[in-house]
């Protein structure tokens, strides 16, 4: 098999980690694969060129940001080639540039646009085990670019579907991808294998593991992707197509998401396009609202005419979008806003759903069995996503969690 | 003027530094100059990459050491770019390959093949300062290569040339080149100038400023190098073309090599070639040779046909040296091996001597004041250097800095 490996930053935190991650590579090795490693830089150096930087200025140029954070990759798969040589199995390191990976030239935050599969390829032949630096590439002046955050696993995924590889491990601290948060349910089981839209529905319990901008581009690439430790040899979960997932689970895990506030606007003039017009004006300011509720008003007296609207952004973008709705109440369009940021987001996800009756009734059951109020309710065709008072998270976690069997 | 401005490691070796290079380049830009800057790696940083990488293998891979070390100038480059742009001065990082620095594949001890000015050029007519990560360039095949110990000054000295610089200005800890060791004599001064070649053969007393190897490349192209300190405003050395010198000194320092040993060899046979043989054999093994002296030998009874010879070897060389002769011994061509590692080697360098007669006679006359015994001499149009004990370095320094009156 070709097989991409990526390592982050805990699993090369360390002369001696960087030492496990070449016995790990050269099992793989043996095992009659050919093997592309991926790595990030070791832990904690990152943040310490970035503190390097703001010593001079709050904003430093972002086109000297990726010459100097590139660096920390570069060492990084320099000392992982030299371990791999010393154990007497051939090995390369490429910085992005190369391993032919072009971006465009948005500086800190680049997007991969295409990968020259042939450096790769050839060092493979030669029999090499390839080395690459994640998280960086260069543009079409060569000038070195870096990927932004998860970059190093979008490195790996790219480079995997660039290369035809059978498969992209992505190793971290983490075992892989659980029916929910263990620190919350400690019944919580390990997946083996997960759709991309369902790992992509559960970015919040999958967000320390694997950003959904890998999972995005592995769908897109059909990578199958697997997420495992580095700190041990137990199997990790397969994300994958769908289609090639045979058992479906009627629900695959309960995701919380803490980052949620919700927005009430009370007393919205009901003049055509209002709705509309607040709506645009959160997407000028780049704010993604996810769930939207509006509910008639009162018809009767002072209010006639008037209707309530309420939705939820993150809540680092709650300051923002307050910013954007004042704006509608200085023209008094709106009476009155409501702030809740007390609030989660609790969500059922599972392919299985597509095909089944029943999950959404049996999720408001079990809230009203525990008496927890769902503010509001979303659903796809895959997930049910719930808001809900922040003080009942873990208890709803929990009893979702048992109510749809996922601790058997 | 273009100014070609290096730092080493101790002038950037921490944040605070970088900032006062920063105001120093500034200070360089506002008096109307054109400034190219080439950075070392932070102090420290080469020697902790260097471990890491021996922690998995005595001898790594030199195509990667040389991926690993070149990351520590990159490092520094960004940085600087960073602090001088927060200060309101447009500046552009460039690594050796972005620089234009085509090297050999001589993996960690590359040398230049050519530079293309356009990059720096262009980056400076746009109203950059441009700062070049020192140490490094890229070859055929544009693998990153690294030139080596004092690699930064030779790129320095070498973007010099290819661009045109008016001035290359080596920044260190040290004020410039002194007359002798001012760890010694005390009374030691610094020099305002100094010929290439002067330069050259006081490489000794230069060595921790500036190597042998980036003089040799001012003098081939006729760049103008300073040495200065970048702690204080002080005036260097520039170290010139010799015809540049209006009023050459007679002597213009004494330099100390403690590296020296010197092997005897007792009982040559007094074959023809065989004085041939033994440099031939010592040169192959790549050990330079310095001075050489043969003495006839007694021509009566036993000795008849023996000659006696010695000469001398930099002392982390005198092992090899030692195990060429024993061929020698072993074929009994040699009859004995002297070995003596405690002399050292003291030279008067000028320009001036050239045209100047009495030069050596007065340093002959000062070693016999002083009781100091000869051992060897070697001579040549700017230099004469003399063996002796190495108990007397000191007192044969500061009597000969005193007999040329450099302290005046």
């Amino acid at each position: 098999m070709l097989i991409v490996q990526k390592f982050g930053g805990t699993s090369v935190g360390s002369l001696e980690r960087i030492e496990k991650v070449a016995e790990r590579v050269l099992e793989t090795v043996n095992r009659g694969n050919r093997v592309v490693v991926v790595v990030s830089a070791m832990s904690g150096e990152t943040n310490k060129l970035i503190s390097y930087a703001k010593h001079f200025t709050p904003t430093p140029e972002k086109r000297e940001m990726d010459i100097l954070l590139s660096s920390g990759e570069r060492v990084t798969s320099s000392l992982l080639a030299i371990a791999l040589n010393a154990k007497g199995q051939k090995a390369l390191s490429l910085s992005g540039r190369g391993a032919g990976i072009r971006t465009d030239s948005n500086h800190t935050k680049a997007r991969i646009e295409n990968i020259d599969p042939t450096p790769i390829l050839s060092a493979l032949d030669s029999g090499n085990v390839v080395i690459v630096a994640g998280f960086q590439g260069v543009d079409e002046k060569g000038r070195v670019t870096t990927l932004g955050r998860g970059g190093s696993d979008l490195s790996a995924v790219a480079l995997a579907g660039a290369i035809g590889a059978d498969l992209c491990e992505i190793y971290t601290d983490v075992d892989g991808i659980y029916t929910t948060d263990p620190r919350i349910e400690p019944k919580a089981k390990k997946l083996d294998v997960i759709s991309y839209d369902e790992m992509l529905e559960m970015a919040s319990l999958g967000a320390k593991v694997l950003q959904s901008r890998s999972v995005e581009m592995a769908k897109k690439l059909k990578v199958n992707l697997v997420t495992r430790s580095s700190f041990n040899n137990n199997e990790g979960t397969l994300i994958t197509d769908e289609d090639k997932i045979m058992e479906k689970p009627l629900v695959s895990g309960i995701a919380l998401d803490k980052n949620q506030a919700r927005i009430g606007l009370i007393g919205v003039v009901d003049r055509p396009g209002i709705a509309s017009d607040i709506f645009q004006t959160l997407a000028d300011a780049n704010i993604n609202v996810d769930m939207i509720v509006q509910t008639v008003g009162d018809s009767r007296g002072d209010n006639a005419g008037l209707t309530n609207l309420a939705f939820t952004v993150s809540r680092d973008e709650l300051e923002n979008a307050k910013k954007c709705i004042q704006k509608f109440q200085s023209k008094n369009e709106v009476q009155d806003i409501e702030i809740n940021d007390n609030i989660v987001k609790v969500s059922i996800v599972g392919v299985g759903m597509k095909s089944h009756t029943g999950v959404a009734s049996k999720a408001f059951a079990t809230m009203a069995k525990e008496g927890i109020n769902i503010m509001m309710i979303s659903t796809s065709e895959i997930k049910i996503s719930m808001i809900i008072e922040e003080r009942y998270s873990e208890l709803a976690v929990r009893a979702l969690h048992s109510a749809y069997e996922l601790d058997k």
